[in-house]
């Protein structure tokens, strides 16, 4: 596994490897849910890039930036273990250089849930990532579906921009107890962990729901929101029954919805989602 | 030479063309301009690649959209004689079809100048400008001097996004008179056109006193001014002698200027510049 800093190094060692190509961006601070995005590039491609870089853009100023976890030994051993061809890990100066002032803003899809609590959030998102695929030219890139808005924004942003590359999206790895795996995690206290399944199990009620015959979405919204208020630990942020595409909040589910929710935990904010069709 | 139109049809003729690939992007209604980037890149590559697409993104409300010229067939024969290997007219909906919502923005950068008076026309030329590069992959891109402060955005959009191309500038062509070659000169009546070398002539005469010692912002913008003003028929929206880089307006000339302008001749609007360094 070669790892490389520099956009000149990324080039030439990327200019070496057979394609197809799998590309898959990380922020470092690897997990499972990772891992099987690698996993999934190494059946679908003859070489596999992964990028660490913890992207200032999109971080709001009273996020954590500086607090996101770190560990690029430990990265480095995972990758290597799991047979990626090549590590990229951009220094904030070579990706934001001075005078930088190019901007991907997309409009209505970056508006609700995540972009609406996160202003700003996806201009850095789209942004970063358009670099990677402008640095890396992939021909497959992969994510988890555990970010469900940044999928459905990457997506949209590859059909407007005409990026010659695919999506791939890998479902959302969970603990044992259903909690989806996060970098984030780690920042749960013993009793906030204890606590945290209760998203997954709003979200499995309200599949329950949906499949027992329920369409309407406040009825659905009002179930995950009543099932995490049970958990006395637990602060909802939002919670949403939303179109697949356009993440329009539904009056009624006709053609499948995206359940998603963002929930506190102290000063620790997860979000998972599940997918209705 | 072939002609496509749907971008399957691009990437499919595309790809059969050896390498390097040149690319010069249009907007139709071709002139020796044009064509002078087309045999530059014709020097430089082993293909070449021409887009023609009137991008309705970079045109403002009250600007002339409708009226732009067009002849197809003519510039179609234009790029056959001058060698062209493969010709894209896409669509208006095959470039932002429905939901179409990723826009590209620049900031400082777009403010002065043509930004200044043309809101909105930067994001739009920086979006098609990505778009067609995402959809023809090229390895250099041929864009002429004539349109500065585009030269500048797209050089500034490749760096920031890392498009892994290089921008190739070519001179203004100009008629024997000075008259900067562009689409829109036919616009102009037999009396606009026999005043509209004035542009040249005041940034040559600027030019001049830049070579005698003059080096004072003002004093040029002044000079140029005054020289567009003995021209009855021509009204100026703006000169200016900035920095080549930021395109800040100079006090003083200490590292080279772009000296530019954009005059009116009854409705039709030309622009001219000239680069000191």
């Amino acid at each position: 596994m070669k790892t490389v800093t520099t956009l000149a190094e990324l080039r030439s060692a990327r200019a070496a490897l057979p394609g197809p190509l799998g590309f898959v961006p990380t922020m470092g601070y690897l997990h499972a849910g990772h891992i099987s995005l690698v996993e999934l590039a190494k059946q679908q491609c003859k070489s596999v890039v992964v990028s660490i870089f913890v992207n200032p853009a999109q971080f709001g100023p009273n996020e954590d930036l500086s607090a996101y976890p770190r560990d690029i030994p430990r990265d480095l051993q995972m990758l290597q273990d799991a047979g990626v061809d090549l590590v990229w890990l951009p220094t904030p100066e070579t990706m934001y250089p001075p005078g930088f002032q190019t901007w991907i803003d997309l409009e209505e899809i970056t508006q609700p849930l995540e972009g609406g609590m996160r202003p700003g959030h996806f201009r850095g998102v789209a942004t970063v990532v358009a670099k990677l695929f402008n640095a890396v030219g992939p021909d497959k890139a992969y994510f988890g579906q555990k970010d469900a808005q940044q999928v459905a924004v990457i997506k949209r942003m590859v059909l407007d921009l005409n990026f010659p590359l695919e999506i791939i999206v890998g479902p959302t790895q969970r603990e044992a107890d259903g909690l989806a795996l996060s970098s984030r995690n780690k920042y749960l206290s013993e009793a906030e962990r204890a606590a945290a399944p209760v998203l997954h199990r709003a979200l499995l009620a309200a599949q329950a729901a949906y499949a027992a015959g329920e369409r309407g979405g406040a009825a659905l919204r009002a179930l995950m929101q009543s099932a995490i208020e049970h958990e006395p630990l637990a602060r909802v942020q939002y919670v949403s029954c939303a179109d697949l595409l356009t993440l329009h909040e539904l009056d009624t589910i006709t053609n499948g919805a995206l359940l998603s929710m963002a929930v506190y935990f102290g000063k620790t904010r997860l979000i998972d989602n599940l997918i209705l069709d």
